[in-house]
């Protein structure tokens, strides 16, 4: 049925169609339901609400993404058919009772997901089954086939492309833009792709972000790596395996992430951009999301599943006890990561992190000699060449380096007493950078003075918390008083 | 903070806030959260979906479910307050690795599944826990309680208040009107409530609709059970244990039916309806839910469970193996009850399980001798006493007996052979009515000539589809001769 759009300005995270109530009520579809809409051979699926004003029968409002991926208009004429329970409702329900999944069934499940064509909770049955019962390493395989496939890919001429991946939960752990600085300038190519925060206090994404623009189409991103030999990307505007951005939205809710998944979703992000050589760091430890039997169990896994699809890929088990660096929150991790290239009194632990990393990505690709990498990486940084890369991909991305603020409002916390500091809770520390205003107010966070280890003075300033607003720095103080962190 | 009102007519299914983006980027909401809405004491939690236009910063939009709860309209002022993450985001994955729920684990879930303070995905999360894990007699008995005491609840001065309910799956079986009937007229109290069809062609709430109104409240409901021993309402707008009804619609997604929820659901809703006595019935067989064992199975536990709250209860296992009655959708299955109850030529079989279920109650409550129910069950009915007692419940409820007329389009479908029906598949016949338009038109659905045993001649009339428009008459026989639900 043929319906006029009008152009709805709602952004409510997934297609949104608003129908009429007198059409829905002919039509005999009801909210929640699934519909096509299509115009001029694009299509896409969108969930039914329905209104009983704002317009007239005939008419549909349609969300922003509908408009944006149909490249509609209000006014424009467009197509509504009702669309049946999608396969996907059938297969997914195995996984319950812990029968694997075929091949063919992962790859229906995955494009219905990417579709829009099961619900959320459709997809929570999904991952609770995979949580529960587990994957063999064929389904593993078969998951990560088909997050890459359903999604765009990124093609190269050479084959010497890197790629790095952190898995996350360690606060300030921001050794991307160090690395591939280094790397792009012994002459790795490093397309780099990275997300936004979504319960942490920043992404690599939301870091570079400070500096530059980092919603890349795919056109614009291969033209900075030609001109730069990498790119400092955020991976959500790329459209690389979108299952993913999905899988882990819904696992987030309630901080679910079953390791099949996980593995899926990296190896699979990583094909989709093209990767030949794959360094994978797994932090363990107390604030990390492994222990450190789970990182070997990690490791090995990721070297037999990127293996079979042809990756060249190292695994390092690396320090996950505590923070890295000592600004948590956009601003304050990009000042870390300046201080670092530009040589000046940086936080060495991301530093030595960086170089680690570095050197390891220049080995596997062979632009460092076996044994060399760290030393070679040490160089490019100390000569300020990996610094005028960076500031070369930065510009080619049409942002420039600049002196950054961290927020208006500050206040100090001073020790109640003296001691050697035993333990920092990443956790509390990134609740308390977004209380404060991370990630969306750039310059809001929290710098912490010392690390594990280190000697405190009673009345010595232990952390500073900044916001750009006075409120947000009680609050973020108020929580971090009462949680206290950071432990003797 | 403060917003001003603009009420939409949207009805989304769940209560949604529309915020400006200006004040959701101010506030640091996202799409997805979860604030508190409230005015005058009167508190809702909605989800937030962003607008950027149709108003201006400073005011909001509300779905329907919001303006009705809160009573508020377009202009008045509301507060909006930011709800962090609900308690039940750290609960519900314990089941996930089979760890048991506590009892306060088991109300704080229920508690915010009725407040809508956690998604779909999170629910599903909670329901395939309980169906890969099961639960424990205990944890099941806690779920009943927490089902049951969050939400209304109706108390009676009288104990001799009795209910039934027979396990769904079996298209056709609608015994209740006429269990009511005889037993309200025989003294039983029935403050029977019943729901609206979701995947099946038509729910008893659905079939009473075509003669009365069946949206009571409460104060309504008890009105007409003063006046005439009991009543036929939809249970959906009283607010009994509302938590089963969201739990249903989550399940229905992929046509999950965890055992534990299912005794949880039925018996925390005939708990909050006040009854003392009830009537489980349970089909097995091929078109019903449960196969023999199972329904052994249950039998047990709602023995078990029911008692454990003081209900006397009583399980009977009946034959699920077809279809009851001939009509299947709202007009043709009141028409086969009102031939039973008006004495016309009637479909043996509901008339037979009907009085059987009307003889066990009367039993139980005592308004029949034992070894006598089913014999007064006969005697109301034949004496044209339980057809008087249906009209005035009807009558009651606001609404009086009339000739029904099945859908005006109709095509009858002949054998193409002859020989003895064999097997008659439930969920195609449903399918086959729903594509003629049922449960919405009302008229629409399929008359079933012969049973399974029966024997037919070539070119004689199996089945008769009726719909209320011929496109979805040929859809809807499309469909049949694809699947071909009659089997010899």
């Amino acid at each position: 049925m043929r319906f006029r759009i009008k152009s709805f300005k709602i952004g409510a995270g997934k297609p949104i169609v608003f129908v009429h109530k007198t059409d829905a009520k002919n039509l005999g579809i009801h909210v929640g339901n699934r519909v096509e809409l299509s115009a001029d051979g694009k299509r896409i699926i969108a969930v039914v609400d329905l209104v009983g004003n704002y317009f007239e029968p005939g008419e549909i409002g349609v969300s922003e993404d509908i408009a944006r991926r149909l490249e509609t208009k209000s006014g424009d004429s467009i197509n509504l058919t009702f669309i049946p329970a999608p396969q996907s409702t059938r297969i997914i329900k195995k996984k319950l009772t812990c029968q694997p999944y075929a091949k063919r069934e992962l790859n229906i499940i995955i494009k219905d997901i990417v579709n829009n064509a099961i619900t959320e909770a459709e997809i929570a049955y999904f991952i609770s089954g995979v949580y529960h019962c587990g994957m063999s390493e064929e389904e593993t395989i078969n998951l990560t086939d088909a997050i890459y496939n359903n999604g765009q890919k990124i093609s190269w001429s050479s084959n010497k492309i890197a790629d790095k991946h952190s898995i996350g939960g360690i606060p300030g752990n921001r050794t991307t833009p160090i690395v591939v600085s280094i790397c792009a300038e012994a002459g790795v190519i490093m397309p780099k792709t990275s997300s936004r925060a979504i319960t942490s206090a920043a992404g690599t994404a939301d870091v570079i972000e400070t500096l530059t623009r980092v919603d890349l189409s795919i056109k614009e991103l291969k033209k900075v790596v030609k001109k730069t030999n990498a790119c400092l990307a955020w991976g959500g505007s790329l459209g690389l395996a979108p299952a993913d951005d999905k899988l882990i939205q819904i696992e987030r809710l309630i901080n679910l992430d079953p390791e099949p998944q996980l593995i899926a979703s990296i190896l699979a992000k990583k094909l989709a951009a093209g990767s030949k050589y794959v360094l994978i760091d797994i932090p363990y430890g107390k604030n990390a999301k492994a222990t450190l039997s789970k990182a070997k169990r990690l490791k090995k896994k990721f070297l037999k599943i990127g293996g079979h699809f042809g990756l060249k890929i190292k695994v390092i088990l690396t320090d996950g006890s505590q923070i890295i660096g000592n600004g948590i929150g956009p601003v304050l991790e990009m000042i870390d990561i300046l201080k670092v290239l530009k040589r000046e009194d940086s936080p060495k632990d991301l530093e030595d992190k960086s170089l680690k990393m570095a050197g390891v990505i220049m080995e596997m690709t062979g632009n460092a000699k076996k044994g060399q990498g760290i030393k070679k990486a040490k160089e490019i940084l100390e000569s300020g060449k990996a610094f005028r890369k960076f500031k070369e991909i930065i510009e080619a991305q049409g942002g420039k380096i600049k002196t950054l603020k961290p927020g208006k409002f500050s206040q100090g916390i001073t020790s109640l007493k003296s001691g050697k500091i035993k333990e920092i809770d990443g956790r509390s520390i990134a609740h308390t950078a977004r209380l404060a205003g991370c990630p969306s107010d750039k310059s809001a966070g929290i710098y912490i003075q010392k690390h594990i280890g280190e000697k405190i003075s009673k009345g010595e300033i232990i952390a500073t918390i900044y916001s750009e607003s006075n409120h947000k720095l009680r609050e973020a103080i108020e929580f971090f008083n009462e949680f206290n962190p950071i432990k003797f």
